[in-house]
């Protein structure tokens, strides 16, 4: 079973044109499988295969990426894409839409119905980021007084019910939540026990205002399945389930990965070229301005550098060697923050470790360096000030690696961001700046 | 609702040492908060929290992370070890014993009894890393031609089903894989109705071997709870639940965030200093030995730098953005290799719309560089050289971040450890010798 042959073959298709054997793939792929091909398309092929008869756009979009879906959406006509919308479950119809353009919401929410209206308005008036933004409505309560018999008699009512019901939230007369009641119990235990008796409580209610980061850390910490969603007044007013967890911590993953490089996580890998041009520049002329200031630095010891040009060859490795470690501690610490593991008490702890192993790895490569420096260009003055300089760009790499990110999130930086490129401008300063100031002073004596 | 606090009460706890308060908190936290709470402690507080007679270790084991399990374990008698390995799960058990040392392992589990060794057996026989490896054993089948009311009766006798039974796997005589029968369906469908008629067929079993990676993929696309796991014959042999799914996603994403700085995922935050360092040492040699690459190529051409050392000061700015957007490029395709969405009908499409994007970029960001160069230096020559060196440079990288990952996976090289210092070793020596062999060339006419 391999993933990427039915992508491959309908790319093959698509470049050959032929329309039957489109068709012919597009039948047996799953919707999910649409969605990733479509990501994985140049826009002319995009576009070919959206427009396929046998594509059913509605059960396709909701598992489109945001990127993606976005500019497929902005060619559908309103009522269409209300009807799409329509039939989806609340959670995917909430996420189509907070991914529109204010203006094509408003077109496309009164074409729906007054059913679908209300359930979603419920929902959209949480942040997309928090518990009530990932809610699913549609969800089976029972009262804690009923008994187990009544509550099989009340479910053989539905056809079907909700996708991925593993449990029944309880409630109580004002519909407060009170438990949860797991479908298997209801399968093993006596008929004729009461809810309140077989459900299990020690799951906590999710508040809606929640952030979706720490409502994924508490679905893997406790291993859950679905959790409820209540508001302020202890009200249960959705469920959420473990799928669009999943969407949030890869969509996290993504964060951390592509913000380092100054990317969007939701960008479209085949998006028009001066859009992506346009994405990028942004990030290159931010680390222009950081480049700059390096060479700035360096342009203070041009005097030196005339009279010692071996230390224009050197200093690259000082300053490269410095964001190296640098970005070692960084990553630890930012990976820390975001799985909750670096707290106020720990953090003095981490960040003598972190200095101390800077240390240690300074002295150990700044004898590497300073025995090459002396049989490169035979000074041993030169090779202790290479030395030296090595071993406070690490020092200084290290503090900057654990600092930088809580200096940042107190800034309401995000650090997934921007702790990068501020730990290289220091890393690069700092490292040019020693080396070279070591070597004017030191090197006139 | 804060995840943090619990941590930080302990932390204090532990700080002060107040035993009654430890033990307070430590029976109000769930077994995976104090799996948290030992990953964020230092060493001395860690095995103090560990000692705690409060502290269930078999509970709390299997969600500590494997870097961290395996130092606590080292330190348990093998008696004890095997009655913690025997009370857990099947996945988790073996998630365990893959993490101990082989000796370890050889004395745990003769000291289990048969009815556990021969079911961990089955699963320790396939990679860590694999469906097989990641499923549990303990499933429910039930035969095609039973009736649904067989069905409930059948489960009515036990007092409680495996965790995260979402379905049944529904099997032939000859224990073949059939289909899955959702226990909700079980709750809505007419009890004279067999099996057959009501299993649903879409999802198709995992083999055994499929990689842990694809299997991720494959729940993510198909928002899957639980899946069947089969061996060659088509013999079911397990299921896999969604919670070790995402255990499987969140250790990619750290793998390839912590690769990219030459750290391993499982690395403990709080490992003692020596280990660290040497941990770290390793990286920080490899890049000394690229840092040298480069200045070796600066040093070809000390004598262009004597003559005109405004080159020394601007040389690091080309270097530095040529790292920038083909960190930029290689990201892009690292992610996409990871999503299976790269394949070998779009790289031609998105080489070439990376090669345009970066000699977009790479002319706009020349102007800017060598505008500023002549304005700080005064020449237009060496403006102009720079910005020639900036195009070549961005050009390169970007050619170097389509084809790096694709080369390193020919070599069966992890593309998440070794692109980034491949990256840019290139464009460190590409930038400095373009610069310079430009420079060297030019200035003498």
């Amino acid at each position: 079973m391999s993933i990427s042959t039915p992508l491959e073959s309908l790319q093959d298709a698509l470049e050959k044109g032929s329309r039957a054997e489109i068709e012919d793939i597009v039948e047996k792929l799953h919707p999910s499988e649409i969605a990733d091909s479509l990501e994985a398309l140049p826009k002319k092929q995009r576009d070919n295969l959206w427009q396929q008869d046998s594509l059913d756009q509605k059960a396709v979009l909701p598992y489109v990426s945001d990127g993606v879906s976005g500019e497929l959406m902005l060619n559908m006509p309103p009522t269409e894409l209300a009807s799409a919308v329509q039939s989806m479950a609340t959670d995917d119809a909430v996420d189509v839409l907070q991914n529109l353009p204010d203006d094509i919401v408003e077109q496309v929410l009164p074409a729906m119905d007054r059913h679908h209206y209300s359930r979603l308005r419920q929902v959209l008036f949480y942040p997309e980021n928090s518990a009530g933004g990932l809610m699913n409505t549609d969800l089976l309560t029972v009262r804690t007084e009923m008994t187990l018999k009544q509550v099989l008699r009340y479910l053989r009512r539905f056809d079907k019910l909700p996708e991925k019901t593993d449990v029944l939230m309880v409630v109580d007369n004002n519909n407060l939540y009170r438990g949860m009641l797991l479908i298997t119990d209801l399968l093993t235990s006596k008929p004729n026990l009461t809810v309140e008796q077989v459900m299990f409580t020690e799951i906590e209610a999710i508040e809606a205002q929640m952030s979706a980061h720490d409502v994924a850390l508490l679905f893997e910490q406790r291993d859950l399945l679905s959790a409820p969603v209540v508001d302020e007044q202890g009200i249960l007013v959705g469920r959420i389930t473990v799928d669009d967890v999943v969407d949030v911590i890869r969509a996290e993953a993504d964060h951390h990965l592509m913000g380092r490089a100054g990317l969007d996580e939701d960008d479209d890998m085949f998006a028009p070229v001066l859009a992506t041009t346009r994405n990028r520049a942004l990030w290159l002329g931010v680390n222009l301005a950081t480049a700059f200031l390096a060479a700035y630095v360096i342009g203070l010891f041009e005097a030196t550098l005339e009279k010692m040009v071996a230390l224009a060859v050197l200093m690259p490795i000082v300053a490269s060697m410095g964001g190296i470690a640098g970005s070692q501690t960084l990553t630890i610490v930012i990976r820390g923050m975001a799985v909750g593991q670096i707290t106020h008490t720990n953090t003095p702890f981490l960040l003598r470790k972190e200095l101390i192993v800077s240390l240690l790895n300074g002295v150990i490569w700044a004898l590497v360096v300073a025995v090459i420096t002396l049989l490169w260009f035979g000074s041993l003055k030169l090779g202790l000030i290479i030395g030296a300089a090595l071993i406070i760009n690490l020092f200084c790499a290290a503090l900057s690696g654990v600092l930088i990110p809580f200096l940042l999130q107190r800034l309401s930086i995000d650090p997934a961001l921007a702790s990068s490129v501020t730990l290289t401008t220091i890393t690069d300063v700092v490292g040019f700046g020693t080396l070279l100031g070591l070597a004017t002073i030191l090197l006139n004596i």
